[in-house]
């Protein structure tokens, strides 16, 4: 058990939405502690000994799966994983029906993906696991936006006063929207840089300010967080050509100069290199942040596990 | 080891067919010990550690292979999933080659779900492993069998003397088979309901009476228990409306009335509500036993791992 | 930790190629004593305590992939299965972005199945665990070939003096040309046997010599290996009908009298019965190795595994 655990007064994490500052700090303290334990040789410790972590992932995504699979395994607990495709649940069996069949297993956490936004905060009001959200509809993906935080803060020592740009497709990002909510929360001014059909009204009432070209966008930041272009999400008219996309929106290093000479590049991957970001700039060493998020994914999850499993002695 | 693991005098678990009223017995009381094994915070006992449990699965069923699975974890073993499709099965490899091969690497239980009836009977001639049947064709699913006689024993207190009134979709149910084997041999009652297209013929050689409307099928019974009305194996002409098959088979709260005031409500899930059972029912609280079935499916589990599983000191 | 552990010079297992004679020796020391381990009733050890182990499959092999995940779970460490199909990876994320994603994670092995000739090679450039190649296109399986040369060593209790003849589809057999380097380097003597279209030119100067007819190619030699048929593989011309192939290159009862009469009988697996082997010959008690291949495999990968990953003592 974490020194820091009896400070997080949550018993699901659906969304930053609702995470205090302090909330915020105690997940990230606690991760701290799980970096180191990742990279020692023996990476298992025994704080969820015989608890049950069940992966429900009604979307693909083997990269989120695989991080809190080893989150839960080198904390001790047993994970199972369940992918449902959508098609199947409709054949007969409602998501809240998956999820009480799932819970009277008595899982002691339910991390769910889901193509619908809200379907995490709705299993929550019905299961008596924990339930964390690995990502619903168009809503949240509040562990993607820890771990952000946390690398930046790692780096930079700080999130208060930092000027974030976010990039690209916000219309369809769970992750720029969870972002936005958290480096405010934090202190942090956070700007959204993106073509007006892939900006969503009203996102300025999060207290992101709106900017639709890279150059005025760009100018000064600490930060350039780039999104992934889903144009699989996208309806026919709206989905731009990749080089046109690129062109405008892309992150190159001509764009980058824009930014701070000591600005972070982010990107929570998978990513499109040549559409929304250049090769070259992905790969900089010393400046791209983006395998140091994936090291911080595994690190985030392990805290949020820690901090909603209550201790053994409590029983359940 | 459970005290009552010397009792059981099987090396597989088939079928309920072959097994004594003592042997049930015996399954059900190592059961009841981890259902409150599977309500503590530390889920996990050491009981098979070391050893080798393979899941299976010819056929899709995320729901049985998930509580096989949380039950061989729980009791400390180590736990390889295997689904095989039957396309690849197909493409070069039989299902006896399947088999031995997966024994050559000395699993200690093989759980076999398989679209064949005597598939798992088949498997349990060929290799060293003790087999676990988790559904095979239109023949047996023991498991399936045994849970719910643990769910209804827990509640009534015994077996002998109730009246149970399966009712649905019999022809094509591995589940009403098992079942009725079980319960006559218990000393229960058994009655089958449904369609006369629904209802095999010769099944009243097995023990049970046979119904064909809901009214006099489940007068004055203790316990209703639904079946999925399993459309995707049947044939064109015999597909009833689903519409149609609620008015006359679904379980209302109507037809309900016509069982005993305390009869429980029981279904092997998935549910198709509307059709086979009306929602307001399967979410009874108080009668509705069908999320006491899917705990109880994991304690049944354990118990039979631990019945069929050699005391480590006697090596394989 | 083993005793040999420390004889074994190289930090990836990427092929047979590369290997001293001395180091195919040390594995196949280790492995022994895992066969002993394995047929224990408690087969789990602690070697690989806290280790994290990621199977990376793109290509489907339910076999090699449970044999290494066994493997792993057997040392105590903890495995993640990934199976990535083609298409996903297409759709954005580069073999090395998937490599360099989870090597974020801090993986201690990766253990990689690709379509690729050269995959394995490759991710070991840009990854810190140890790189097991689990087969790559149609280049190396080095494994496949250790567990051979264990099956061969423990029954003929040696492999230099050997003659073994290799037959079938050498073209497409990553298998083919593994068991060639490893048999040569150990002082046995190889020959190839295939027709014309299946035996790529140059095999010879790996050291096999060339035989177009079972009549010549099997006689007096002391081990016959027959190879999967792979029809999938080939372009339209190419494709033998099975009928015409089993009757010249099949493994019949009759083709193998032209071998020592103590002749063993191997093939990696799946088999095609009837195509490249008659189903009594794959089944000959006494004298078919194929199912102790398949126990070798587990052994010979736990060993894989120990000689690859550092003590616990050394952090990485």
């Amino acid at each position: 058990m974490s020194a820091a655990r009896g400070t997080f007064p949550h018993r699901h994490l659906l969304g930053i939405n609702g995470l205090s500052s302090a909330d915020i700090t105690s997940v990230l303290d606690v991760a701290d502690s799980y970096v180191e334990q990742n990279r020692r040789a023996d990476k298992r410790s025994a704080l969820l000994r015989g608890r049950t972590i069940v992966n429900l992932f009604f979307e693909d995504s083997t990269r989120t799966r695989t991080s809190f699979e080893l989150a839960g395994k080198r904390l001790g607990g047993d994970v199972i994983n369940m992918s449902v495709s959508t098609s199947s649940v409709k054949k007969g069996e409602t998501l809240i029906d998956t999820a009480m069949t799932l819970n009277a297993m008595h899982p002691d956490v339910l991390i769910v993906r889901h193509q619908e936004s809200g379907a995490a905060m709705l299993l929550s009001t019905k299961v008596d696991a924990a339930v964390i959200n690995a990502g619903d509809g168009t809503h949240e993906h509040p562990t993607q936006a820890l771990l952000d935080a946390l690398t930046i803060r790692r780096r930079k020592g700080k999130l208060a006063g930092l000027t974030v740009a976010i990039c690209g497709d916000i219309l369809h990002s769970r992750v720029a929207r969870s972002n936005i909510l958290l480096l405010t929360t934090m202190g942090a001014k956070v700007r959204v840089v993106g073509p007006p059909t892939l900006v969503p009204s009203g996102i300025d009432k999060l207290g992101a300010s709106v900017f639709h070209d890279m150059k005025s966008g760009l100018d000064g930041v600490d930060i350039v967080m780039m999104l992934r272009l889903q144009a699989e999400r996208m309806s026919g008219r709206f989905v731009p050509s990749p080089r046109e996309y690129f062109h405008f929106f892309g992150l190159t290093r001509e764009a980058l100069a824009l930014a701070k000479p000591d600005a972070l590049i982010m990107h929570p991957g998978p990513m499109n290199r040549g559409v929304e970001i250049d090769s070259e700039v992905a790969d900089d060493v010393g400046r791209s942040m983006i395998l140091d998020q994936v090291e911080m994914g595994v690190a985030v999850r392990m805290a949020v596990l820690d901090l909603l499993c209550p201790p053994a002695t409590g029983g359940n």
